[in-house]
C-alpha cells in the first residue's frame, strides 16, 4: 500500500470512529504534511482518496471537511391530517412563552427561529452602511417613502428577472422584513372574520396574524417532502369560503419542505380558478441546498394573485430588517397601508444591502453559507439519529435550517420544552404551529447554529428527555 | 456720525428695503470689511450697533443673521368648533391624492410634513453607522429583538430623566417611526366600532389609523394657542363611551398648538378620573422655540395611562425610521403587538443614533435647527401677511414647522391645492385633517426649508389663488 493510501486509510478510520467528527475541518495539508511526517503531495493524494471514496469534502477557499452523508436517514414523518374546521385562532401567549424563553444568550438556541449571526458578513455589511449614506442625496429620504430605496428596488427586480420572472421595481414595496410585508398582504386582502388557508403544521406568525386580525384558519394538509396537498387545498376551496391561502412554497417554517415546480404551477392554476390571492412567504428561497434556486409559486403568476413576500434577514442582513413584497394586483393597495402604518422602512439599511449586492459579492456570500447550512444539517441528523429514541422521524429539508421531529409515544413537547429549558435548552414545540395546538409530540430544531461540543449533548440530553413519556 | 454707525445706518435701511432679507445671512466681517472699505473693527461695532436694534442677531459659530420680528402677526384663527356627532371616517383616498402630489422634487414643498432634509447631520450620522455597527456584537441583532438596541433605550430614558421624567429603559420600546408607535397604542386599547377622541383640527394619519381599524372619530374643539379644549373633552367623555384619546400636545400638527404645563396636568387627571388612555403623539417636542423644551402629558402619569411616543425622524434623522413609545402600563401589549407586526426595528439605525447622543453633539444640532425653524418660521408668516388677501389668520406657533392658515371669504383649499398644484406648489388643504372633510378654507403650509427666491416666488403665487375666491 502506498503511503498516501495508508495515510487515507488512517484517517477514514478516524471518521468512522468519530474522532475526526462529520462537519470537522481537516487539518492544513502544511499541517498534516508535519504532524504525519510525509510530504505535502502525500497528503494531497490521501485527500483526494478520501474525497473520492465520499468521507471528506474539499469547501472552496476553506479546506477539507468531513463529510456528513455517510448514514442513512431516519424515516420521515408523513402527510399531515389537521381536523378540518376553521377554526378561531388563540395562540399568540403560547407563542409568546415559547420565544420569550429562546432570547437568553446561555441557552442552546435549538428554538430559534434565526441561524447564528455568526454566519453573516456583519463588517462588510457596516463599512457598505456608511459609505452608501454618505453618497446618498439626503433628498432621497425623504422621496424614497414609502416604497423604498429605489436602487434596492431596481435590484430586487433585476434579480427576479435572472429568474426567469418578470416583476418591475415598481411592483416592489420594501418592508420592515418579510413580516410586515406578509401581514400588510393579509390586512389587503381579508376582513374580520374571514378564511385564510394555511399549511398544516404553519409558522406561528401566520397563527398569531390571523388570530390579531379576527380571521379564521383552515389548516391544509401539508407533506414534509413536497408541501401542501393541493387535493387536500382543493377541498378545502370547494367546501368553505376561503378568502386568501397563506403558504410557504419553498422550505416551509417548520416542515423544510419544498413544493416541486409542477405542484407550484398546479397551485397558481387552482388559485386563480377560485379567484383567491396566495400570500407567498419565501424567506429560505434563497437557502437551497440544491444545484438551482427553486422559483416560487409567483413565477407561474398569470393573474397578479401571488403577493411574493421575502427578505434578506436569514440571508444576509440578519437585524437590517429589509424585507420586500411584489404583491401583483394588490401592490398599491399594500403600499398604502404600509404608509398608514409604518410609512416607510429604513433608508440606511436599504442603502448598504444594495450596495452589498451590487459590490460585496452577495452570490459567494450565499453559496457559502449555504454549504454551511447544509453540513450543520447533516451533522444534526445524525445526532439525533444516534440519540433520540427508535421511532422517530425527522424531515429531510433540501434547504433551510429547521427539522421537523416526530417523537414516537405518548410524548408532550410542551413538557420537552419546559424539561429542556431547566438543562439550558430551547426547542419549538409542535403546538406552537397549530391553530388547534396539535403536533403535541413534535419539536421543531434549528441546525442554523454552528456545531459544537456544547450542542452535541444538548442533543444527547433532548434526547433522553424525548425517550421518557411525559 | 462715527464710520460705523454709518455703516449700520446703510445696512438698515437695506434691512428695511428688503434688500437684505429676513434670514439671510450677513457678509462676514472680512468680506464687509472689504467691500465697504472700513476696517474690521467698524464692521464689528456696527454689527453690534444693528443687534442691539433688532435689525440682525449673532448665531453661535455661523454668523449674523437679519432678524424677523420686526413684524406685527396676522391675526391667529380661533378655537375650532367641529359638529359634535361621532363619525366613521373615510379620509384616506383623499390624503392619498394630495400626499401622492407632493412627493415631485421639483415642487415647492409647502404641502410636504417633513422638513427638509438639508438641515440634518446626515454624513455624522453615516459615519455612526459604519462605526457602531463595526462595535456591535453580532448576537445583539437576535437579542435585541424586538424591543430594540439596549444603548439606545437606556439614552432614551436618560433623556425622560433630564427633563425630570422616571421612565425606565424597560418601558421603552423602538418601533419603526413613531406612525407604527402610534398605530400599535391605537391597536392596543381599542377594538373595532370603539370611539376615540381627536383633537380638531387633526393630523390625518391619526384619522387614517381610526379609519383602517374601523374606529369612530370624536372630534373636540382645540385651540391654536393652547390646543384640545378642556372642557370641550370632558363633555366628550360624559356623552359618548369614548375608548381612548390621540393628541399631540406639543406644537400640534397641523395646529401648532401648545398645551400649557397646567392644562396638560389637568388632561391627565381628567382622563385618569374616566380611566381613558392617552396616545401622546409627541414628535415635534425637540423643536421648540422657547427658553425650555415643553414636558408632555406623560410627565404628569401616576397612572401609566399615557402612551408617550415620539421619534428621531422630525429631529436629528428623517429616513431612519427609529422611533419609540413609552406606553406606561400597555407597555408590553404593544410590545407584543410589534413582535406580531414587524418584529423589531431596523438595528444599525438605533445604533448610529444611539452614537450620535453620546458623541455627536446632539443638543448642538437641536439648538441649530431650533434657530432655522424659528427663522424661517418669520419670513414665512411676514411673507403670507403681504401676500395673501386681508383677513387671513395665521397660527403663531412656538415651535415646529407648519403653519394653519385660514383663508377668508368662501374659498375651497381643495381647489386651491389643484391651482396652486399646477404652478409647481404643493399645499396641504384643510379638509385632509377632518374626518367630517371641514376647514374648507384652511391650508397648512410648512416653513421647514431653507427660504428661497423661489418660495418667495410662491407665496405670492399662493396668495393671487387665494384672493380669487372658487
Amino acid at each position: 500500500m502506498a503511503l498516501y493510501e495508508q495515510l487515507a486509510d488512517r484517517m477514514a478510520q478516524h471518521i468512522r470512529d468519530r474522532v475526526l467528527k462529520p462537519g470537522e475541518r481537516l487539518p492544513s495539508v502544511r499541517k498534516a504534511s508535519r504532524s504525519s511526517r510525509v510530504s505535502p503531495s502525500t497528503v494531497i493524494q490521501a485527500y483526494a482518496l478520501l474525497e473520492e471514496g465520499g468521507f471528506i469534502e474539499a469547501r472552496p477557499r476553506s479546506g477539507y471537511y468531513v463529510r456528513a452523508t455517510h448514514f442513512r436517514h431516519p424515516p420521515e414523518p408523513e402527510l399531515s391530517k389537521p381536523s378540518k374546521k376553521t377554526v378561531t385562532v388563540d395562540v399568540s401567549e403560547l407563542v409568546f412563552s415559547v420565544l420569550d424563553s429562546t432570547r437568553d444568550r446561555g441557552i442552546v438556541p435549538f428554538g430559534s427561529a434565526f441561524p447564528s449571526p455568526l454566519l453573516f458578513p456583519f463588517d462588510k455589511l457596516a463599512r457598505g452602511l456608511a459609505s452608501s449614506m454618505r453618497r446618498i442625496d439626503p433628498w432621497s429620504t425623504v422621496t424614497s417613502l414609502p416604497s423604498g430605496h429605489e436602487e434596492l428596488r431596481r435590484l430586487i427586480a433585476l434579480r427576479y428577472a435572472n429568474d426567469g420572472m418578470n416583476i418591475g421595481a415598481r411592483e416592489v414595496v420594501v418592508t420592515s422584513g418579510a413580516l410586515e410585508a406578509l401581514n400588510l398582504c393579509l390586512q389587503a386582502v381579508t376582513r374580520p372574520g374571514d378564511i385564510v388557508a394555511i399549511e398544516s403544521p404553519a409558522f406561528y406568525a401566520a397563527l398569531q396574524a390571523i388570530e390579531r386580525l379576527g380571521l379564521k384558519a383552515l389548516e391544509i394538509p401539508t407533506h414534509p417532502q413536497c408541501g401542501v396537498s393541493l387535493p387536500g387545498l382543493e377541498q378545502a376551496l370547494q367546501n368553505a369560503n376561503v378568502k386568501a391561502c397563506w403558504l410557504m412554497t419553498n422550505f416551509q417554517n417548520p416542515l423544510g419542505s419544498l413544493m416541486p415546480d409542477g405542484n407550484k404551477a398546479k397551485l397558481v392554476e387552482l388559485l386563480a380558478r377560485y379567484n383567491v390571492p396566495l400570500i407567498e412567504d419565501d424567506v429560505y428561497g434563497e437557502l437551497y441546498f440544491g444545484e438551482r434556486k427553486p422559483l416560487p409559486a409567483k413565477a407561474f403568476d398569470r393573474e397578479g394573485l401571488i403577493m411574493h413576500c421575502s427578505s434578506f434577514s436569514k440571508c444576509l442582513a440578519p437585524g437590517y430588517r429589509v424585507g420586500w413584497v411584489a404583491a401583483g394586483r394588490f401592490a398599491e393597495k399594500v403600499e398604502r397601508l404600509k404608509l398608514m402604518t409604518t410609512l416607510s422602512a429604513s433608508i440606511p439599511p436599504q442603502a448598504a444591502i444594495a450596495e452589498f449586492i451590487q459590490h460585496g459579492g452577495y452570490d459567494r456570500h450565499l453559496r457559502k453559507l449555504r454549504r454551511a447550512l447544509a453540513a450543520q444539517k447533516d451533522v444534526m441528523i445524525q445526532a439525533i439519529g444516534r440519540e433520540f429514541p427508535k421511532g422517530t422521524r425527522i424531515t429531510h429539508p433540501q434547504g433551510g435550517y429547521l427539522l421537523w421531529v416526530e417523537l414516537p409515544g405518548s410524548i408532550n413537547t410542551l413538557e420537552v420544552h419546559r424539561l429542556a429549558l431547566e438543562r439550558g435548552i430551547s426547542v419549538a414545540p409542535g403546538p406552537i404551529f397549530s391553530a388547534k395546538r396539535e403536533y403535541t409530540n413534535c419539536l421543531r430544531l434549528n441546525y442554523g447554529h454552528i456545531w459544537s461540543e456544547q450542542a452535541e449533548e444538548a442533543i444527547a440530553i433532548l434526547g433522553k428527555i424525548a425517550s421518557s413519556p411525559v
